[in-house]
């Protein structure tokens, strides 16, 4: 690592313009991370506003409209889907729980707005694949939320493992765990309930971040998986994944070895090891903890600490970049579906005891 | 982690006594692991001394012989077989190809003398039975070498666990991986040879290490296993296994996500994650390496850079400190045929794509 490789470690690979008309977004969806991640850093930036706030409950909508100086439009869920206001807004952020994604994308593409939509994308592979192609008909930017895309650490290494610079990729190990129920002690919500959630929880909603991360570092796609899983409290006993681990092998030979949970202490990690060296990047997926980044290379360690970015406004600013220079925007819904087919393959593996091949898709 | 738990990191929790008569050894197997970190700790301690060198080749012997000055006797495999100078040793360490181990452990039961034998303790679960009985039916201690067992690092991290310092076990991560051709550039080199490694290479010589030292931190056996193996290599053309991942379901509960290779640049680490907090230590598995413990609960983290142990020096002092004084001798036989049984069930599930359960074991 060179002084310009850590000067530039943060930096916006990806942008060309800084002079852009502000991307006005329609938020759909005001869950606390909706109002206390999304719609922050749409005010921060100068690329983004918030000017529609979309929500099943009209008083909450209103509520989130007055307090957000550039919302000046508050929709229920019905009239969005009627067609309300759609001057008022350009694209559409959509975080609403999983199994509801797909009726507002529909819309928003019958609509001509642009769709960044948070992952998973949808609950099963089918629904995501009905959105995918409501976008492609509709010729509407459909961009999944994979906020790891974007982040600094993430971006480096996924440059160095393309460069060669820990050899050819070899093993991955991927994790990331929380405790759900103490951030939200309701054993009634929608990331317990299968209907909304989809087959599970913990790799649905948290096992997808190593999955799609090393997915991106090393540019290559899972042909075939394999999976344990159990639950034992109460409060899964509708979903089969309190924990899970999850094995995967890449079209490039790469093997991950992957874990993830909502019942168990914070924790996170992406290392990738290679002929000839490692990078890894821990604590990794969760965006209010700094994350760290290593490489080593013939027993060499380099630990890199940088300005730590809010992955939000990174991923929002590069939505907007992309859309306002016409620039392709990725990761588009052929990428997040390929997530969700391998995610229902985890869960079939888990449920079966048998591998289950990817070469399908 | 207060003062006392800092102070007290790298005690010998085992040791009772420190003035004890010397056990003599006759070490069987002189590849460099003996001559360089075996023998050498022999030579260091009060409590060990090697006496007897045992190797195929006699010109070996007796240069080993001559160049460690307690080595009065140089002996072949045939002549130690024979029952040659068993009054000048009383314990036995096998550090010979895999396959070969049993021959040695079962002759030095029948001459009545402890055993210390390298892991993987045979190369099938069959033939370490076979040792696991001859060893009890000659009443003669047969302690497997895991060195991990006697690092500060994991004592500590079993400790913590055992105490429910993390909450209840969830998941744990685990690998290691090296180079093996730049280690011994020989293609034709016995860990690359099923008849005398076993069914592979990189799970049988290096996954036991996070396989084991789980085992051991959690106080947990395996009860199922399923993994992904590849080899694209030339030199391991013989073995399905230049990488592998296996998941491992304990009879805890716990999920395991482990890797290894014997194709990848130098990496090892253990992570327990709990429904309450983290133990870490990275590097983990690595005699040459500083292993570095972390211990996380509810987002605070403490590290602890303690002073490094010589691994064999622990290792070989514990079981003469056991032998010396009677205590009792871990990890046994028992113990590392479970591991073997393991492996097999690793292997299976590679060649058939489906779960293998362990609860015959």
């Amino acid at each position: 690592m060179d002084r310009d490789a850590l000067s530039s470690f943060g930096r916006r690979d990806w942008q060309t313009e800084s002079d852009l008309e502000p991307v006005r977004f329609a938020m759909v969806g005001l869950g606390w991370w909706t109002r206390e991640e999304a719609i922050p850093v749409t005010e921060d930036s100068d690329w983004c506003e918030t000017t529609v706030v979309v929500s099943g409950d009209r008083d909450k909508a209103e509520d989130v409209a007055d307090a957000v100086e550039s919302a000046e439009v508050a929709l229920t869920y019905d009239e969005f889907h009627d067609g309300a206001a759609t001057d008022e807004y350009d694209a559409v952020y959509v975080a609403t729980p999983n199994a509801e994604h797909l009726a507002f994308v529909e819309s928003a593409a019958e609509f001509g707005k642009a769709v960044l939509c948070e992952k998973p994308m949808e609950a099963t592979p089918a629904r995501a694949r009905r959105m995918v192609e409501s976008c492609e008909d509709a010729d509407v930017p459909l961009m999944v939320a994979y906020r790891m895309h974007t982040e600094p650490a993430v971006r480096r290494a996924r440059e160095l493992v393309g460069e060669g610079a820990i050899g050819d990729p070899v093993l991955v190990h991927g994790s990331m765990s929380q405790n759900l129920l103490e951030m939200n002690p309701n054993p009634d919500q929608w990331r317990l309930d299968p209907d909304l959630s989809g087959p599970g929880t913990s790799v649905m909603d948290l096992g997808i971040y190593p999955l799609n991360t090393a997915r991106f570092v090393l540019d290559a796609d899972p042909v075939a998986v394999s999976a344990f899983a159990r639950s034992d409290g109460e409060a899964f006993s509708d979903v089969p994944d309190e924990a899970a681990t999850f094995q995967v092998r890449f079209d490039d030979g790469t093997l991950a070895a992957c874990s993830a949970s909502q019942h168990a202490a914070q924790s996170s990690h992406l290392k990738v090891v290679g002929t000839e060296g490692v990078v890894s990047v821990e604590p990794a997926f969760f965006d209010r903890r700094d994350r760290a980044f290593a490489l080593e290379v013939d027993g060499t360690r380099a630990d890199v600490e940088y300005e730590q970015v809010d992955q939000m406004r990174e991923e929002f600013d590069y939505f907007a970049h992309q859309l306002r220079t016409d620039g392709e925007i990725l990761p588009d819904g052929r990428h997040g579906l390929v997530d969700l087919e391998t995610i229902a393959a985890i869960y079939e593996s888990a449920e079966t005891g048998s591998t289950v091949s990817l070469s399908g898709i």
